[in-house]
């Protein structure tokens, strides 16, 4: 089997250049017409682009997995998602944009209505707005920064939600949620589910002690509950495996934290736009071999089950973006989705991604348009797994040397 | 790499259902025409399925093995075929029907014909007909039930084979094959090949020295060999890995044993017609949400030779059987087979195996009609695992959630 291990002593750097634009959720399925998003969206530019592209339909995990946005992602970036399973806590951080590090322990945390006895009346506070939220996590943060050497910080998500870091030596995730999902029982202790993490969990439950009584007059949000404890994992980074020098142009703090996760400078984006950020791609166009490309309202409107916004958004990627994206002649150009979010189900499903690679040392099959089906049918890569995709990436980009004698 | 584990982890509970066709070892090859038995059928509800379909070619273990019909039906049922080898004594016991249980161990035997010093003449003892193995094997029950405390049951099979069962604790299936392979030398004693087998070894080589003092005198079959010792393995049921209430609806032992050892119910067919079995699945269509139909002859006709016949078989389930499982509205229809037995080869081979999935939640492809050809240009699963079709059977009815954040 091919393992990042494996890739690394195959590595050769040169100044090649590698631009993988990621469409979030691009697949689909069919509307009424029989047609889906992709192809219902006009789209010259990447069908000139198909033509002379190879191209194949990937799967993010495995065949019948739907992915999150972690291991989507992870899968193009060519970390085996299933290995490289990121919890959720460390997922709501990378979400909010939290500077997260290597070893700091994550958890996602629900301000919940506690009764006089302490028992929980409402796992979500009556669903307290974000601003609250922010007030009340302030206080929180305000009154504690530390516990026996250990940094806590407290930040808000959304609405009730909010996450938890703890930095520190010797900390483990190996910790119980604290939330029952239930109501009429206390919030639960935070029990260390191995040896290793009882000073974790010692750690947490005077947290927690000192925090209810900052909040004890906060009706209804007089409690809190824990769920989800991950450690920022010790994933080598793009350049460590692949001699990558990269960057990542997204709008979203998730995908810049997934991004940063594996090593990517996060370039910072003036404005919320593809067009914004297609500045940003040529301005920094000399400083880096790889720019991740990330477009986020495919997804959105994908789960809205706003069809037809999903293809308005395509065509205005193939209209604005990648006619640019091709006047800088990168070596390696790659379009694909990090998982597909068909407007008929509103949510990430589990159907395959088309993935097409332009690049003069490219073989072209015969698919001619940019399509599920027609790549699904005439694309010369077939039906693969994602996480090949960053080989065949740098090895279009000639940065893999020949293996063996 | 997904596992079962993984896939365990994903799984959630729904009311909608699974119908899997299998006819075994549909895949062909081509005729003097140039077509396959599928090719050759005139299926137009097959092709009206197919068309809007996913579809794919399956190697029931990888390319280029012929399975036989355990590990055939294991990969179509998700189980590694390679890691789940079940033994020939195993199968040859399901074989036949006999409630083998969880840690039992079978061995395949052979009457024999043995010379005045034991020395091995004939290894199948002239064939004897299935009669007299009936009336031997009878003969040697009833006189040995039980042995240091383990019950031993010994059951005809065919012409000169049998198979003998051992149920009780400490057992071990380390045991070397009594049978030599070769005449002119005495069977081999049972010999443990390793130190839990040895009380096992004992055991068997008590029975074999009654159970021949017992048919001394019935020349030719006057002496038995074993071989093909196998422990009924301790494997993980569908309803424990992927949450299902999975039943069996099949006419042969064997695959109704197949079925019961990854624990799906076994429903009783008042018949051996296919029209049987699918009253059998009307039935009890309530009451299960998956369902594994199973088609023999398909398989059996290949083996004969005899092409037309596999055809004709192939045209009977496309107007009997294709049109009553769609007016049931199953939210996963798939039509596959174990493996190919093309009539050309009169065995099983290496061929791959159309699969056919066909669902609301499907992707359709550009495949048009039921053929080999067809399906493994045209088929948007492009050319895959077996072991991967119940992931996507789960997935397209909806029953794995999200995998990550």
């Amino acid at each position: 089997m091919v393992t990042q291990e494996f890739i690394k002593k195959l590595v050769v750097k040169n100044d090649n250049k590698i631009v993988l634009l990621v469409m979030d959720g691009v697949g689909g399925l069919p509307n009424e017409f029989e047609k889906t998003e992709i192809e219902s969206a006009y789209t010259p530019n990447l069908d000139e682009v198909v033509k002379h592209a190879i191209t194949g339909i990937a799967d993010p995990v495995s065949m019948g997995i739907t992915p999150g946005s972690g291991p989507g992602h992870l899968g193009i970036f060519g970390y085996d998602p299933v290995k490289w399973e990121i919890g959720r806590g460390v997922l709501s951080a990378l979400g909010i944009g939290f500077p997260i590090k290597k070893k700091d322990v994550a958890a996602r945390g629900n301000f919940a209505t506690l009764d006089k006895d302490g028992k929980i009346v409402d796992r979500r506070a009556g669903r307290i707005p974000t601003e609250l939220c922010k007030k009340l996590t302030e206080m929180i943060q305000n009154e504690i920064k530390e516990i026996d050497g250990v940094k806590i910080f407290i930040r808000p998500v959304m609405d009730y939600r909010f996450v938890v870091i703890l930095r520190g030596e010797g900390l483990s995730d190996k910790i119980a949620d604290t939330d029952p999902q239930v109501t009429g029982v206390k919030p639960l202790p935070a029990k260390a589910l191995s040896k290793e993490a009882e000073k974790t969990a010692e750690i947490l439950n005077k947290f927690i002690e000192k925090a209810h009584e900052i909040i004890k007059d906060q009706h209804p949000a007089n409690g809190l509950l824990l769920r989800g404890f991950a450690e920022y994992p010790d994933i080598p980074t793009m350049e460590e495996v692949y001699g990558l020098h990269p960057a990542a142009i997204a709008t979203y703090p998730m995908y810049k934290g997934l991004a940063k996760l594996v090593g990517m400078d996060i370039l910072d984006v003036p404005g919320m736009e593809i067009t914004d950020e297609l500045k940003v791609l040529k301005e920094n166009y000399d400083k880096y071999d790889f720019f991740y490309f990330h477009v986020k309202k495919t997804d959105s409107y994908g789960e809205d089950g706003n069809f037809e916004a999903k293809v308005h958004l395509i065509e205005e990627v193939d209209k604005t973006i990648v006619p640019e994206i091709l006047k800088l002649k990168p070596t390696v150009f790659a379009i694909t989705g990090d998982h597909s979010t068909p407007a008929k189900m509103k949510q990430h499903s589990f159907h395959g991604v088309p993935f097409v690679l332009y690049s003069e040392n490219a073989r072209p099959d015969r698919a001619e348009y940019f399509s599920e089906r027609e790549i699904g049918t005439k694309g010369g890569l077939g039906r693969f797994e994602a996480k090949n995709e960053i080989i065949l990436m740098l090895a279009h980009a000639m940065k893999l040397k020949k293996f063996g004698a």
